[in-house]
């Protein structure tokens, strides 16, 4: 029996979740990964989650299947064409078309349930309110505003076990954050960025996703390890 | 084409959620009902929901499945026993055991994506804060909590077209709930209420559920249209 804290990770597969579950990892949890099947087009995400959370020693990895139909109008999921080659203005402009309605929302509700039944107080995500302001379930009040939902409705917050929603991304750079993975000794090469790879799982390096990724490691004076189109 | 307003009904089946899709429809909303099947043991209220919503002519029935395991530890999906002819008092004693971790939040949540989705920005739930005080994700300030999260966490939110969760039911008695009903013309006999049904689908009229709903009709000097074990 371990007396480790147990965090729940969610972990896309991305650069930003590899590096939350380093982080978690460094921080002494025993971690809880968990990703999610929503029909997204991008599915070598879910290939890289499994790797990184093996590479993590994770306790745990939960690939949470969620009906697409409840996400259309979104182009992750749908027949919209995915923007390539956008200036950064185009991409702080606005609510972007890779939107997914309730998407944080979802994904931190289920990891709220998976973190009640096995007894971890700790959730982890990703977000990041710098390079993607576009998204409103990415911004520090909305999780905040989560978390106080959290201790509201669940057993563990009313029994006065603080659930606590950890965003250590949040208002990093992608360049700040690929310093700190390296830190922590995140192989890149296991991540997946691109929304819109070849059939191989070849990143496009011109979506949103693809030009932040390469320009978050020409900041930060490193190498990306994964190959482009 | 109609300029109808679209309501989301979260709707188990049973007799609260019969009741707010009644005053959702007595509002003027189109109704879009949103079930959810987490492997429940009482799958007999999925087809009481169906039929909840038929008789309401509601535009659409989604049934959302959510994975099962996320839910271990609690009654309502595991071995554990379903409690018996417990008195209220027992029924009030701290967090019952049909507690399942996070299930409004998540309900919720895919409401929300689902009302995104179809451009509705009011969703309805049948919380309880009298009968059921129990369960902390039916008190009126985790609804209000889930409610600020979501007009912060969505496009809709953001962009001013506030979401509003009504919860008309969360300070009415049983009885007020089924006067109320009836009152809109709600067949009860359509309903399903019971956490341990024969393998028929009959009610055992024994557990809390069963008891709070004969008590509710037996104090608004109405007749129950269900058959008990």
């Amino acid at each position: 029996m371990s007396n480790q804290p147990k965090a729940v990770v969610l972990i896309s597969g991305g650069l930003d979740s590899a590096t939350i579950m380093a982080i978690a990892r460094s921080q002494g949890f025993q971690l809880h990964g968990l990703s999610f099947d929503y029909g997204q087009r991008h599915r070598f995400e879910l290939q890289s989650a499994a790797r990184v959370c093996q590479a993590n020693e994770a306790a745990s990895h939960v690939v949470f299947p969620v009906a697409t139909d409840i996400f259309r109008g979104s182009a992750l999921t749908n027949d919209i064409a995915v923007p390539h080659d956008r200036s950064e203005d185009e991409m702080g402009d606005g609510i972007p078309v890779t939107y997914v309605p309730a998407r944080n929302t979802i994904f931190l509700s289920v990891g709220l349930g998976l973190a009640e039944s096995i007894g971890a107080s700790d959730i982890f995500i990703g977000v990041n309110a710098v390079d993607y302001s576009g998204y409103p379930d990415c911004r520090p009040e909305y999780i905040e505003a989560f978390e106080r939902m959290a201790n509201l409705g669940t057993k563990a917050g009313v029994e006065g076990r603080k659930i606590t929603v950890h965003m250590p991304l949040v208002s990093l750079t992608k360049a700040d954050i690929i310093r700190q993975g390296l830190s922590l000794g995140v192989d890149y090469g296991l991540t997946h960025s691109c929304y819109d790879p070849s059939p191989e799982g070849v990143s496009c390096g011109k979506c949103d996703s693809c030009q932040l990724r390469r320009k978050g490691f020409a900041e930060a004076g490193a190498t990306d390890p994964i190959a482009y189109q």
